[in-house]
């Protein structure tokens, strides 16, 4: 029987792990240089965290999870973690008494959902969120701006953030005269790019929304400008809705403070693009605030990363009035945009940089042979910090060039019984083909 | 109703987390410094891969898995990872045909098992697994001793390494006439630190052990002096036992050859003890050559670290015949001495190291403001590596220097009107208490 693993599910090999953990890492340093902090929750959470969460649709993909000994007597009360929100607010709400608020935390861990598998779509996968929680201040908004730049900046990835804000969407619903159909409103304006104005009215038209409310939104989807002139003109049009005019004020002040503190520096070598999106809708029954979506400008995939403002993430645990924001990057999808324009570096993926072939280490009473001398070389290289490893038998040379060249080792040292008597080691550039003898004591500064 | 965990599972907060990635840090850099290169393997795999390896105990402790949608109609065909071995033989099988040999890992990650949780015994703990597979040479388990080198001398923990190997257990058991009881003579020797040699007899005679070969086995257990002087007179009571004598050659070797290699510097600040252990018998159904142990020396608790030879890990799932050689780092165990220890440096858990004072933002139509001029001094710090962050609401100062405590952050920048007009900062190191005015301008340098 071959072996193979449940569906959905992925190995990663070694260059395939290297290359995750360089985006993983890369989030990890950002956050922190913003002053989020990792934690990390359990894999498994109680049933009744996770029940009723995610909508009847979500409750049906959680995994169940039971103790061989308990199966047959008892129902699951244990479930695999959805995703890192509902235990995030599990933990706040748990570890209240410990926390300094605003809370800024990071996670990157696994998910699991047993949605039916398919091309970019997995049971198991990552995701990486970072949120502040304790703090209604828009500066918490700008930081997760700025973070969003860094990270897709040091990745090299050309990103434009596109920003909304759930009042602004309130404001359109209310001033249309539908304040009660605000989703039906969204969810059609969502096709805007898709499907075209006209037959975004059509779909309005059939869910009962009337002509006088759809002409009023057609001059709001038609704005155009700096998002300076569409804010204003859009002031104009949501005049009379006091929480429409609340998301005019909150995206001002976020455009406002980004031009004013230079806090988006367009030197980076990568810039985002930020824009204001009326028709971005993501969460919608969750989500009260600024709303954030990234996609990568030079490669077609989903969103890479999103988020948005939250008040009462925590109500559901018995902790009301918490306001929050977070946004959470799509490791896996990042992983396809860098693959598909070959952004990863060499050093994202570097191995071992010298392998010593191995001559044989004689008997048990040798004292010197060339596989004890490659040993000490090998001490010195590895305490300068150069990541060496030995052939560990005395294969026959071409098997362990050819191990060399699988594992793409950028240098070969070679020391036989010829360089052993001349105390010298032949040096090969496994890149060039170049090779040179040097004296053992010249080794290790030549390959540092 | 309180918010809560499974029993057996842990939430780690922003301090833990941080410490646990600091022990963590440190083996991964390590590994790859020989040359080891990190897989990861799903959380899940199918329940015909765990089943009957682990033992009928084993079987029982396993976590198996059901999507909701499917939980009445079949049973579970899928298991949580109960350690990182198995899947390791799985993934090396599965992928035979991608992987250069000698395949070095590491993998870090989760296990699960349903075991009754107490102190210290966890139902979800982490595996740092680093082995080396297709590779009979010695060679490979000199590296290992000196990652466990390089690993607790990093860490600042002093340990013992104990040796032995399992083929000169079945030497001892072959030369006392009881080849066949090799696991009741070990097992029964394995107690001698504890009970004492009269005791091991009794033990020995009570399964039925002949006085005659408990009369062999004394002296061996009685044998002292250096590991040298040792295996020299155990190879005249093996003589006649031809993997006894393969079991004391490779020992020399080993020995041997970390004393001409000189491959385990002394000047390390935390030398290893290296000691042969006759006594040492972990894994015994399972190991086949080299057996490895670690403990702390100044601090009591189990082993941190174990692992040892096999000849046939993928042999279970269809391929036959490939040696290979590992050892597991306990990440709990290391944390707790490392805590118990005080050995964690105040870096492993430094976050944020300046935060801003919030002093408010003024309106949306103010174009300098102290948070508009702190948020532009925050870019720079950020710029230049510096972990910084701004408090993001203007609440009373008080409550934002409680933010400062709670959090240890060791500088607090303030940047109030006054200092606005002035262009200047006040700048308070939180762990001396002084303060100081400076230039906006010389604040970077100041903090860097």
């Amino acid at each position: 029987m071959k072996p193979s693993i449940p569906k959905g599910t992925r190995d990663f090999s070694q260059a395939e792990t290297a290359r995750r953990n360089y985006i993983f890492d890369t989030c990890r340093a950002v956050f922190q240089l913003y002053g989020y902090a990792p934690i990390e929750t359990p894999a498994m959470e109680n049933l009744s965290t996770l029940m009723g969460k995610y909508g009847e649709e979500g409750d049906k993909l959680l995994f169940r999870i039971q103790n061989s000994g308990e199966q047959a007597a008892n129902p699951p009360e244990k479930g695999l973690r959805y995703d890192l929100t509902v235990p995030f607010a599990r933990y706040v709400v748990q570890h209240q008494n410990e926390i300094a608020f605003p809370f800024k935390r990071y996670q990157m861990q696994p998910v699991w959902r047993a949605d039916r598998p398919q091309k970019g779509r997995y049971r198991e996968f990552y995701q990486c969120d970072v949120d502040v929680i304790g703090s209604r201040s828009l500066v918490n908004e700008l930081e997760l701006i700025q973070i969003v730049q860094d990270v897709f900046n040091r990745l090299g990835i050309g990103v434009t953030l596109k920003l909304n804000n759930r009042k602004i969407l309130a404001g359109i619903a209310e001033t249309m005269g539908h304040a009660d159909r605000i989703i039906d409103i969204t969810v059609a304006i969502d096709k805007l790019e898709k499907i075209g104005i006209e037959a975004v009215k059509t779909e309005l038209a059939e869910k009962g929304i009337t002509p006088e409310a759809i002409g009023k939104l057609e001059p709001i989807l038609a704005l155009s400008g700096t998002t300076r002139e569409k804010l204003h003109r859009l002031a104009e049009i949501l005049a009379g809705s006091e929480i429409g005019m609340l998301g005019i004020e909150e995206m001002s002040f976020i455009f406002n403070t980004i031009e004013r503190s230079g806090i988006l520096p367009v030197t980076a070598s990568r810039p985002i693009d930020i824009e204001l999106d009326l028709s971005l809708a993501r969460g919608l029954n969750y989500y009260t605030g600024t709303i954030f979506e990234v996609k990568a400008r030079d490669f077609a995939i989903g969103s890479i990363c999103g988020g948005g403002r939250y008040d009462d993430l925590t109500g559901i645990f018995g902790m009301p009035g918490v306001s929050g924001v977070g946004i959470s990057f799509g490791a896996d999808r990042i992983y396809d945009v860098m693959a598909g324009l070959e952004l990863f570096p060499d050093e994202a993926v570097a191995g071992t940089k010298v392998l010593f072939l191995n001559f044989g280490g004689g008997t048990n009473d040798t004292c010197d042979s060339p596989e004890l001398q490659s040993l000490k070389l090998l001490s010195e290289l590895r305490a300068r910090g150069i990541a060496a490893e030995i052939y560990p038998d005395a294969a026959k040379m071409k098997k362990q060039m050819d191990y060399a060249n699988r594992r793409a080792i950028p240098f070969v040292v070679i020391i036989g019984e010829d360089e052993l008597a001349k105390k010298v080691a032949t040096v090969k550039n496994m890149i060039s083909g170049e090779q040179q003898q040097v004296e053992l004591e010249r080794i290790a500064d030549i390959l540092a």
